[in-house]
C-alpha cells in the first residue's frame, strides 16, 4: 500500500461538525479540496430551536476567512446528494480521487422523534449513499470512498468487537464474515444499511472503500479552527444533536448537575476532533486496492458515561467549579451494564498518534463552555426524545410540546 | 406457544405471485383476510414489455370469482404502503392480528438495471417496511408481523447457514448474534436492511415478528388457484422476474436449449408455492411472544442450477420432448461453485409437510408451459441485466435497447 502525497478530495457534508475541520485540515496538508453541502444541518437547528454553543459563521464567511488568512483554496458546491443531476455533474466535473462522505443525518434522537424523522433519516442517508456509489462507478471508478460509519453499528455484543469482519468457526468449517450488527436507533441502522450497500458495490463493481466506524467525537477545536473567529467549529450540547461529554461541560459551566441517564455504565468509544481529521487523512493517503472494502474502528479510548461525568467533575474542580452528578431516567433503550472491548489497531498501524482525553483537554472543553455561558439555552439540554415513544414533538421553542 | 384457530390477517401485496394464493389459502383455512395492494407489479410488466405466461385476471375479477364460487370473503383496499395517510387509516380501521408483508419489489435483476431502479427498489422496500413497523406500533402493537425475507440475505458463506442467528465463540467469550449477511443484489440488500429495522423495532417497542427467509418459489398452482380460470396465478419466465426453473420449463416447451448461466454450480434453496402458503399459515397461527424477532429459513430442498436443468431435461423426456442444456455467460456476479448447507428445521417443527420437486410435479410444470406455449414471448427470456453494468436499458419491446 503506497502512501499518496497529494490527493484530489471531495468532502460531502463539508459544512458540518466533522466536515468543516476536515476540509481545512486536508487543505492545510496540501490536498486539493472541494466541499459539497446542502446546509441542512443549519436548518435542523432552526427546526429544533437549538444551535451551536459557539457562534459559527456562514459557509461563505468561513471560506472567505480561510482564503483571507492564506489557506489553500477550498472550493464549494452548494447542493444535495439526493439531487442526482446536481451531484453527478459536480462529481463528473471535479473528478475526485477520494470522496469523504459525512453528508448524513447524524443524530440518533433526531431519527427517533417520530415516523417522519425515522423515514427522512433512512431516506437521506441510504439513498444519498447509493447516489455516491453510482457516481463513483459511473464517473470516477478508481475514486476511494472514505465513508463515515459509527461504532454504534455493532451495539454492545458480549464478545470482542473486531474491525468490520470476524473469523467464525462453526460446525468444523471457517469463514471470515461481516461482523454481526445490533444498532440502537433508526440513525445507527442507516449506517449498517450503508455498510452493506458499500460492501456489495466493492464486490460487484470493484470499488474501493474505507468504512470508518467512528466513536463519539468530542472537542471542537483544531489548529485550523483557531486561526480566525469565522473559522470556529460548531459545539452541540442540546438533547438532540449534543453528546454526553459536551452536555456535561455545559452543565458544569452553568452550575447544573451533570445528568447521567440510567446507571451510566453505558460504555462507548471516544475520540478528539483532531484525531477525526487525522484519521480521515490517514485513510485517504493510504487507499485500499480496487475492489477492497475495509473497515477501521475510529476511536482512541473508551469510557462509561459515569466515568466521563466523574472526569468532568474533576476537571471543573481545577477551574474552581463544584459540579455534582445526578442520575436521570434513560430516554434510550440500551444496556446500562455490558461487556465492551472493541479493537482499534488499524489506524494506529497507519500512524495515528491519539490525543487522549486528559485533564488538560477537559479543562479547555469546560473553558469553551464557560466562555460561551451566556449563549446557553437551558431549555434544550434535557432529553427531548424517548425511544419508546413514536411521537416526540420537539418544538422550535426547545421544549417538548406534549 | 399456543396455536391460534382464527386470525384477522392483513396481506400486503396480496395481488402478487405469492400474495394472491396466500390470501385464498388463508381465507379457505377460515381466517379473516384483507388485501392491500397498489397493483404496481402489473405496471412493471408494462414497463418491461413482459407478462405472466398464464393469463391472469384483474384483482377485481379475481375477487368476484372467489366470492362467486363461495370462497370466504376477502376484502381489498387498493393503495400504497408508502402513502401513510392511506395505509395508517386502513390498519387503524381493520385492526389486524397478523400482517403478512409481501409488498416489496422482488426482482434482483430489476434492482440492478440502473441507478433509478436500485434507488426505487431500496426506497420502496425499506421505507414501506418502516411504515409497516410504525403502523403496527401505533395502531395494533400486538399484531404479528410476518415478513417475507429471502435466503439470498445470507449469500453463500463457507459455513453452515443458521436460521437468522448464530452462536459465536470468540476469544473465550460467547454471544448469540444475527447471522452475518452477504446479499447479492440491491434487491437482496433491501431484505437485509428490513431485517435489521424489524429486529430493532422488536427490541425497542416489543413488536413481535417472524422473518421468513424464503428460497426460490416454483410452481404457480394451489388447490385454490385451480377452482376457476379467473383465480389462476401468475407464472413469470422472463429475464427480469422469472426464475431459473420456470425459464427451463418454458425453454423445454418451446424447443429451446435450457440456458444455464456460468458453471451452474450456484446452489439455492427451493420450495413449492403450496409450501409458501402453508409456511405463512404456520407462522401466523403460531405467533412469537411480544418482543420476539424470530427468523425461519423457508425452503424445503436445495439444488444447483445445473441439477435443476438436468431434472427438467428428464421430466421433459417423459412428455416426449428432447431438451438440451446450453451454458451461457453469467450476467450476475456470484460464486459458481461453493459450499451451501442452510438449516431449515423451524417450519418443519411447526408441522410443514413439504411438497418435493418430484418428477410428477416437474411434469405438471412443464405442462403449464406447454399449455401456454402460444403465449411465450421468446424475446424476454434471455438475461437483460448485467450486474457489472449500471445502465441496462430494458425497453418495453422486451429487448435490450443498447
Amino acid at each position: 500500500m503506497a502512501t499518496l502525497g497529494h490527493v484530489k478530495i471531495l468532502i460531502l457534508g463539508g459544512d458540518g461538525f466533522c466536515g468543516w475541520p476536515t476540509a481545512m485540515h486536508l487543505a492545510d496538508a496540501g490536498h486539493d479540496v472541494m466541499i459539497i453541502d446542502n446546509l441542512v444541518r443549519r436548518e435542523w437547528d432552526a427546526e429544533l430551536g437549538s444551535g451551536s454553543l459557539t457562534p459559527i459563521a456562514t459557509i461563505e464567511e468561513r471560506l472567505d476567512a480561510w482564503h483571507e488568512i492564506g489557506g489553500r483554496e477550498i472550493r464549494l458546491a452548494l447542493g444535495d446528494l439526493l439531487d442526482w443531476e446536481f451531484f453527478s455533474a459536480a462529481v463528473a466535473a471535479y473528478r475526485p480521487e477520494a470522496m469523504v462522505h459525512y453528508a448524513e443525518q447524524s443524530s440518533a434522537p433526531y431519527s427517533m422523534m417520530d415516523r417522519e424523522h425515522a423515514v427522512s433519516t433512512q431516506y437521506n442517508n441510504v439513498i444519498g449513499t447509493l447516489n455516491v456509489l453510482f457516481a463513483i462507478r459511473e464517473f470516477v471508478p478508481e475514486c476511494h470512498l472514505v465513508k463515515l460509519g459509527t461504532m454504534g453499528e455493532y451495539g454492545t455484543p458480549n464478545i470482542d468487537i473486531e474491525e468490520g469482519f470476524i473469523d467464525i468457526e462453526h460446525n468444523g468449517r471457517r469463514d471470515r464474515l461481516p461482523f454481526p450488527k445490533m444498532p440502537g436507533s433508526f440513525y445507527h441502522l442507516t449506517k449498517v444499511h450503508d455498510s452493506h450497500n458499500i460492501h456489495f458495490a466493492s464486490r460487484i463493481w470493484g470499488l474501493r472503500a474505507t468504512d470508518l466506524n467512528q466513536g463519539v467525537v468530542y472537542g471542537c477545536v483544531t489548529p485550523q479552527t483557531s486561526r480566525d473567529p469565522r473559522l470556529v467549529n460548531r459545539f452541540d450540547y442540546d438533547g438532540v444533536f449534543g453528546t454526553a461529554l459536551n452536555r456535561f461541560c455545559v452543565q458544569a459551566a452553568i452550575g447544573h448537575p451533570l445528568s447521567v441517564y440510567g446507571k451510566g455504565g453505558q460504555t462507548r468509544g471516544f475520540l478528539d476532533i483532531r484525531d477525526t481529521v487525522r484519521c480521515v487523512e490517514l485513510a485517504t493517503v493510504n487507499p485500499p486496492a480496487q475492489g477492497e472494502y475495509r473497515v477501521f474502528n475510529q476511536f482512541t479510548e473508551h469510557f462509561s458515561v459515569r466515568e466521563l461525568a466523574e472526569m468532568v467533575v474533576h476537571a471543573a474542580k481545577t477551574l474552581g467549579i463544584e459540579a455534582t452528578i445526578e442520575h436521570q431516567p434513560n430516554p434510550r433503550i440500551e444496556l446500562e451494564q455490558h461487556y465492551y472491548n472493541p479493537k482499534h489497531t488499524a489506524l494506529l498501524d497507519l500512524g495515528l498518534e491519539p490525543h487522549k482525553l486528559s485533564e488538560s483537554l477537559l479543562d479547555s472543553l469546560v473553558n469553551v463552555a464557560i466562555e460561551n455561558r451566556d449563549r446557553v439555552d437551558e431549555s434544550v439540554i434535557d432529553p427531548r426524545v424517548e425511544w419508546t415513544k413514536t411521537h416526540n414533538p420537539v418544538s422550535a421553542a426547545g421544549v417538548v410540546a406534549s
